[in-house]
């Protein structure tokens, strides 16, 4: 039988103990577990960029995994830690939200408890470091077998946290860049479907109130080096790309940057 | 029975091959190894740094871990590489003092012997890569149950590092920045319990010879957006962070700023 | 018995959600294998670069290891994804040559399979991310025991990418930097047995035209600080090195930065 399967989501950044620290903690008490990193590169504090990045990654993850995540600006205050099951896979959490966007995609509700039993946590629990002292131990606990409802009582609210929706107009798409990749992509939230439906009406594409010419592509050798494309993202929505560039570079755009597709109103 | 836990800590950078050559020699003496990453981003060659990383994360590993700890300026000169035990803990790491400082916590001493048996070594050793030459087979052997003592002979001196201290007079606590984190937070080395007996007397903060207005805390949300304030770090030394913000950059200060709190004279 | 050991090297970035994309996907194959980070900050579609590490690293990985590579500017387009297999290690890459220049230095001819069974692919293939939807879980198929022949046709011709070689006449050892490593240190692509038959004949070192004052040692540590100096690597190519401190910036020189070495003629 396999080691349980804890992965691990964090802005710590990369030189610091904070990740080390944490990983110690889960690790005594339950050092036959497959740890995985995701990231620990979040950018500090942003809770919509951990938004993003969980809706991006926890669906790939097969039923029985447990991640740990961690973008915690409420660290010590009276903010909640959850631990939320849905679709087979659970979270350990701050309560801010960040699961929320991913959680809208399924039907069933999801399985939320708090944590407040405290056998569970480090003996010693400091202010400011709860991934360490609370979400990592009670990580290594749920792993032995414990059944998240000895970690605290269920309870049937918490933050919401939603990403910026995309509007559709007769003349316009319009949505906004949620993520800049390594390559310089920028990820929008403008749906695929919605974007291959009207694919025949663009007349325009146009980043931060700048037109931009733009080939519409299906993948980025598509177009000779150097020339700014637009297609479907691995995630279903609109990416505008360099083909063999640095899109961000090129148009000066990055996260909360404007995309609007300017359309032939339907007839 | 799980595998053998090894951790891995270096300032061989994200993108270079070492830390892939260092693992794959590991690997290759035994693949059945629990390998954790703990840093690969420690500031090169700085071994003030490394021994406060070490300092933070080891006590948190549980008994029986082996640490790979590779900061290693020296390498290729006569420099020793050691095998330290201290705590049921394990670490392989040149001799440059590194890990005193976290061992400087334990009442017992550690027991501490030189690599010398070079059966244990890969055929071929470089003159400026013993990680992967000499610390991660030997890693590899004393996971298969090698007892350290076959690696070479006790020792009884080493390098000694410390960490700069505190100093506590009647007008003034006087300290330094250990650590710079992420989120732009100032860990410095006055200690917790030193602060807290003199909390009521503190007069003034000063940063690098700045006085700054600040606001003392239990945790970075009970401060409004932007204010500067201190409190006790997670690692139970002072901290200087901005709420919701980075103090590095707001006071220009880093590793080797000094802290001073002004006193009111005890009566 | 241990999990199958699969490494992971990637130009992904270390903030970006396609590694975890990546590794959920592999693991919902096969969650029992043994998951190792090689680096997932290779510069963005630097194929040479890829080559570079991929050399430098794959000859210390034990036998049976299987590397996912991906370094992949022509996703989407109809380049081939091959699994290789040399020296009982397999890789399952892009058809681009990252691999050949570490194949050169065996003797044996490698097998070489195309991907094209899509039964071991994810169900809906993106254009832009084959390592998720078609290599990561062919990782997984191939960690559960399925034989390579399984996955698609073998081939006999793949891209082969080689690095760019030395030349030496009768006064001048000429190459160039093939890559710096994270202390600055210049890693050229001039074979060591070379450069130590040549030793006593060196006149001068000159680096992108410029001679430079430079002594010649077995390590970093045989020089005093701040002195340039040239050694043997660890890859067994000649290094241009500060003794602690950083070469590449003292000198302003990078990948590509041309390193001759003027020779007095051989008599």
């Amino acid at each position: 039988m396999s080691a349980p399967l804890i992965t691990l989501t964090t802005d710590f950044g990369r030189g610091s103990p904070y990740v080390a620290a944490m990983k110690g903690a889960l690790l005594t008490v339950n050092s036959d577990v497959h740890l995985v990193d995701l990231s620990h590169s979040l950018p500090p504090q942003d809770l919509r960029a951990c938004s993003y990045f969980l809706r991006s990654a926890i669906p790939y993850f097969p039923a029985g995994t447990l991640h740990v995540v961690v973008v915690d600006p409420g660290v010590g205050t009276d903010r909640a830690l959850l631990c939320v099951e849905l679709k087979n896979q659970r979270l350990l959490t701050p309560d801010n939200g960040c699961w929320t966007e991913w959680a809208r995609f399924w039907p069933q509700p999801p399985k939320v408890w708090k944590l407040t039993e405290k056998q569970y946590w480090r003996a010693e629990v400091s202010n400011t470091f709860h991934a360490r002292d609370i979400l990592a131990p009670v990580a290594g606990h749920l792993s032995l077998g414990l059944p998240p409802d000895k970690l605290g009582l269920p309870v049937i609210s918490w933050v919401e946290l939603a990403l910026p929706k995309h509007s559709l107009k007769n003349d316009a798409l319009v949505g906004e860049v949620l993520s800049v990749d390594s390559f310089g992509n920028l990820i929008t939230n403008l749906p695929a479907d919605v974007y291959l439906n009207c694919l025949q009406r663009i007349k325009a594409v146009v980043v931060d109130g700048q037109p931009v010419k733009i080939a519409q592509v299906r993948t980025y050798g598509d177009a000779a080096f150097g020339t700014l494309v637009i297609l479907v993202s691995s995630g279903d929505t609109v990416e505008i790309a360099e083909a063999h560039g640095n899109a961000a570079k090129r148009l000066q755009a990055g996260v909360g940057s404007s995309v609007k597709l300017l359309l032939v109103p339907p007839v």
